[in-house]
């Protein structure tokens, strides 16, 4: 059994609870938090602070750093890589090579494996961007992402005020998608690629047409969007905008000879966005331990985990079954 | 430059020759054939007789060996495997672990890294398969094939009696596949999956009935589909079905927690089926020279490679730029 440690306890940590319990190899053995560890509750592991993780060095094959990127993991998965075999899932994209510097530096220190930048983009639309750039050199790589909850706009929106709640859907363009995968002359521009559609729970008696207004000229977030504002009720929110759907589609079109194109489509369709992430996350910590049983040391990306590695599987099986 | 010898020129075998044209860091160094070199023409890399082969073991990074699996790439992988790294596109599913072993062998004998059974299904399908799985271990992956030309399929119709020539598409149900993305209760049976079409050049004052008759109940190959057939004129077929297109879709669907589904959707769209294996089974020779030039030797599979050594681009450019 693989024994796996969740650091931080937020939508994340909890999806990548369900995932583990999902992977017969795996056990969950602690989570850690930077609360008081009275007050999380999990589904059965025992709760640690941070502070105490030196004393479960020895007992965790891997730790799942759940921290949000913006501030939590930029400290958090170097402090775990000098302690486990950590994975996480970095995403702001500038500052990756700086953080891989970093984790690479504490992992190596300490002669373990440090898998940042997992979940599903950055993450398997990573894999699947190099994927279809070497199986067709000669082509584009287009990204569309949704039909699926921004979480960013829609803290956007709920800092406009007399907006009590809002959530924000992300929505790629059909006909758009359609043209690049049929390799259609199509000019990919923001607003021909993305929509972006809000729902809007105002306070009593705000004027909603100057909502609306400073919603759709927003710069940045919504004002090179086509954009729709929906005001509804607490309760209507509450009731259909309670989850947090996500997905999108990589696509590689690209040309073999003349006149002669291929596509190659990945498409992800997600009920739960932190869910689906944990999932991918618990793999990349089975990949992790798998690295570091070969004597690998340092930061690594989805880039350098072959797919047995992923799997729970053995490669004799694979080879009998899956190819 | 990776220095790239290809092993039998037909249709996979050019399209290899038209893959490495495409990837600057390789070149085509060699065509080996069976036939006369003197009747093969390439265009521009120079041609040996296989029986020449062992001259060439310095001059060459990796062999690409595009036999058929039905009786070439049994015998001519491992042979190759004596004197190269090698890379096949062996498709036999059910010989697959007797393949693997034979060239394991050869290939370990000779120091050697042999990549069997890549192109996209067994390939890119198979890493798919297996990446869904890890990903989603909870849940079920369905695989459709085409829209696309079946070989085998027009094969068993040109050997019907008063057929002259003929040419088979299998097509997923598009019904089928939507229920599956969807998550709907929906029964996958032969028929349910695809169906076959016809395109049949008939001799003439053949009886079309009769022809249209034994090729719907042709056991295993139509009869348990629903088959279309169309008889078409020997100009019609070379006007309009002289491509080789294929492709097909791997569907993932799984569940993270309870009512909570996500689906993970891979689908190609090829205008020529033997270009894209070519253009698969280049940028896994690049894979194998880079296993080799990490002290590996013996059989390997789509599984043992990683998306970095599978790309062009260095592991920092893949970083800064792909994650």
């Amino acid at each position: 059994m693989i024994r796996v440690a969740i650091n931080g306890y937020g939508n994340l940590g909890r999806g990548a609870e369900q995932a583990i319990a999902k992977n017969e190899d795996m056990e969950l053995v602690v989570v850690f938090t930077r609360r008081d560890p009275a007050t999380v509750t999990t589904q059965g592991a025992p709760v640690a602070h941070v502070d105490d993780m030196p004393a479960w060095a020895d007992k965790v094959d891997v730790c799942l750093n759940c921290g949000g990127s913006a501030t939590d993991l930029i400290e958090q998965t170097p402090a775990a890589a000098a302690l486990f075999n950590t994975v996480d899932s970095f995403d702001t994209h500038a500052r990756i090579p700086e953080h891989f510097a970093a984790v690479d530096a504490a992992a190596k220190a300490s002669g373990h494996v440090a898998l940042i930048s997992t979940g599903w983009d950055p993450g398997l639309f990573s894999m699947l961007r190099v994927l279809g750039e070497a199986v067709l050199p000669d082509g584009a790589t287009t990204t569309f992402w949704g039909p699926g909850v921004s979480q960013g706009h829609s803290d956007a929106l709920r800092r406009i005020d007399g907006v009590v709640d809002a959530k924000q859907y992300t929505r790629p363009v059909e006909a758009t998608v359609a043209a690049v995968k049929a390799g259609d002359d199509v000019e990919l521009t923001t607003r021909s690629m993305h929509t972006r559609e809000c729902y809007v729970v105002a306070e009593e008696g705000a004027d909603l047409a100057r909502i609306e207004r400073e919603i759709k000229e927003m710069p940045n977030y919504f004002a090179d969007y086509d954009t729709t504002v929906n005001f509804i009720t607490a309760e209507e929110l509450a009731a259909e905008h309670a989850g947090i759907p996500h997905g999108g589609t990589v696509v590689r079109r690209g040309h073999t000879s003349d006149g002669v194109a291929e596509t190659v489509n990945f498409e992800l369709q997600l009920d739960s966005n932190p869910e689906f992430t944990g999932s991918v996350v618990a793999a990349m910590g089975r990949a992790a331990v798998r690295l570091a049983a070969r004597g690998e040391s340092g930061a690594r990306t989805v880039f350098d985990v072959t797919l047995a590695d992923l799997s729970a599987k053995t490669s004799q099986d694979l080879r009998a079954h899956y190819l």
